[in-house]
């Protein structure tokens, strides 16, 4: 057969790679005995089975509400649904919520809060443009950006989150480049941050945005607020607004969050909240890939947060979640505390640690420690998983993330004993 | 607020309009009172729904079941599923299903077929590539071209389907023009093709192969068999075996199917059997749009297959379109009979029926037929939304798309009579 494949295959084709991730993925398959604080899978024996049993015994029992969920939905997705996420987004915000120029018309739901970062990059980016992301960053949406041939800048973080002042100097930098114009967002993830776990502080929200407003008076460019693990923040004592809420106009701020966290990943059903100019570019591109995800699952979704049975499921998530997190965070307490240049985030919530090693110790899937850890039963993901490649700077080889979520609370315990050994083995 | 929206908009986004047909889809929700003959939807009253109360009673009452349905999933999706598919697919070629070398690795599921043509579509096609499409074809399809920039060159049909001859013709003006290798699939409905009804017949299936196996030799390139509407073929005598069948190796024919019209298109679920060139690039790319369609639906399809409650749902399905089918052709028969240079085709199942009016007769949305229907209360598709611009064409305006799924057998007897009523004042 004359031609071979990447002949055949679209610029866009050759451009996609499987991620080194899948490699990390089939390990935990082959080793079932190893504990696994790499996978950032939810809590399997936390699913919400009874609520959904529930939800599908009264909807498909009722003809009407059956034959509804059963039928072609609309592209931009069943309207009770988006009405009530507009309702939930104004209620968490607090009193920030007041006023914000939001309703049903600028809710798209999808297949997950993937597909909608997947439309947000096919309606905004063309090879060559540029995104700014935090350093480190969500690997997934890394291989996603470079489907696009985007080119990605870092922005350092501080225990704050997002450093404004970073941003600043960044599109500073681009400015006197002639490169302004090439920025089409900022990613942020803005509660319990994956890789870091850190929540972007309640000031530092309100810098970033001011840093945002003065620039976009030039240049017109986004800021991609992922909240995907907004619910599951079961540690604060205040509200804390979301970026969109400091978006008064709705002209900036595109906001995603996903039920899969919250609720379950086989629904397969995130959303976004977008700007007003958005709206048509996103739907006609959805349009175009599937003319609306699973109008079931979003049937089901709506019953279960009408019926009051999800927020009760959160609270129960909450306290599945948080005694995974204390037990990760006291053995680390115990078992590390005393080494020198060892330091980790204290995350209000969501599924992720992030330690840092002294600069010599390398925690790549190449290098030492991990090997360790693999003979010693624990698997973690390598910090420079969440560093892409950019001029003048060196990925720091020196983190892991660790996720706390699908082992138990003893697992986790001796999931961080087994690293520190490992890792003490390694300093010595 | 400098830089307008179409600066900040992907090349891709510019390209992505809004179809027609949308307005078509409004005048049905204003017109409640008009009959439908345009809507491709499926029939309401027929939906599973104690079928899916059963399935979803099973899979939620069993904790284990209900975790695996309600967990992530895989991007190429439920491996039951899409061993179901395969022995199902063999099953239904008869002898020509004997040695197909297929397995469920060849198998990928989707967010309805829908996303399996735009996978295709990023996959293999950059601005300016070549596919080539039945005259008349799947207008929602050809939406989805535009987007990629393609440029599509139509090959014409007869009542045995698309011609094996036009397309041998076609690949030899593009090979005189240098432009063979630019290529990249031909697009065949094989079974009650939308727009025309028009079911393949064995002997063009041969043909048409034969033809692709000559020129592959020379230059690769796919046939994508769009098999949407296999499962609603109520009304054969034989065993019509797939242009996949003919792919003996597996190299070739890209097949696609939908669970949204033989059970409920609220589940948006398909799948493609892809030849195995194609089964890396299509799942890198599908892992980077949502890594995964809902595990959920594919879990209860699974268990519709396996408990013989799907095949129970199409018998009766079959039972249901039959006599709306057989309603719109009586009418057809009775009230147009005697009309010159009227003709309509008669499908084998599916739900379309296609039309053709004497020349002079303008069907366009905009013309004066649509309007005296209008008037009298009945809707069709165009039969123009069903041809592309293509140089040295001009695509007929005298011909109708008329649906049969959604009327019940009187409405159609109704709707037909009002069209026909138009049609004469038209001809007078």
């Amino acid at each position: 057969m004359p031609g071979d494949k990447a002949q055949l295959l679209s610029a866009q084709a050759l451009r996609t790679e499987s991620s080194p991730i899948n490699y990390l993925m089939a390990l935990a398959f082959e080793r079932p005995d190893a504990i696994s604080l790499a996978a950032g899978f939810v809590d399997n024996e936390s699913l919400p089975v009874t609520e959904m049993l529930a939800c599908c015994r009264e909807m498909l029992s009722d003809p009407a509400a059956a034959r509804a969920a059963l039928q072609y939905g609309t592209t931009q997705g069943h309207r009770p649904l988006r009405e009530r996420l507009i309702r939930r987004l104004v209620d968490r915000e607090g009193p920030a919520g007041e006023g914000m120029a939001l309703d049903a018309d600028h809710v798209v739901l999808t297949s997950g809060s993937q597909q909608m970062l997947f439309l947000i990059c096919s309606v905004l980016l063309d090879p060559d443009d540029i995104v700014l992301l935090p350093r480190p960053a969500y690997f997934v949406f890394m291989d996603t950006l470079r489907v696009f041939g985007a080119r990605t800048l870092g922005i350092d973080m501080d225990a704050e989150g997002l450093r404004a002042d970073h941003l600043d100097r960044r599109l500073t930098e681009l400015d006197r480049a002639g490169e302004l114009g090439r920025v089409k967002f900022l990613y942020v993830c803005s509660y319990c941050d994956n890789p870091t776990g850190l929540t972007l502080s309640a000031s530092r929200r309100r810098e970033l945005m001011e840093v945002v407003a003065r620039w976009r008076r030039r240049q017109q460019f986004y800021v991609l607020e992922d909240a995907a693990y907004r619910d599951l923040v079961y540690d604060a004592q205040t509200v804390i607004p979301s970026l969109k809420s400091l978006d008064r106009g709705n002209a900036s701020v595109i906001y995603l969050e996903t039920f899969s966290k919250p609720l379950a990943p086989g629904l397969k059903t995130g959303y976004g909240i977008l700007p007003t100019s958005l709206v048509a570019p996103v739907l006609d591109q959805k349009g175009s890939h599937d003319f609306g995800s699973a109008n079931l699952c979003q049937h089901l979704i709506c019953r279960l947060l009408d019926s009051g049975r999800a927020d009760e499921h959160l609270r129960q998530l909450h306290a599945a979640y948080r005694p995974k997190r204390d037990a990760l965070l006291g053995a680390l307490d115990r078992e590390m505390s005393g080494l020198a240049g060892v330091s980790w985030t204290r995350p209000l919530g969501g599924l992720y640690v992030w330690l840092t090693l002294p600069t010599r110790i390398n925690t790549d899937l190449d290098g030492p420690l991990f090997k360790r850890c693999l003979d010693k039963g624990v698997l973690y993901v390598p910090g420079s998983a969440c560093y892409q490649g950019e001029p003048g700077f060196d990925a720091p080889r020196n983190h892991i993330r660790l996720s706390f979520g699908v082992p138990t609370p003893d697992e986790n315990r001796e999931g961080v004993r087994r690293l520190a050994q490992a890792l003490r083995e390694e300093m010595a």
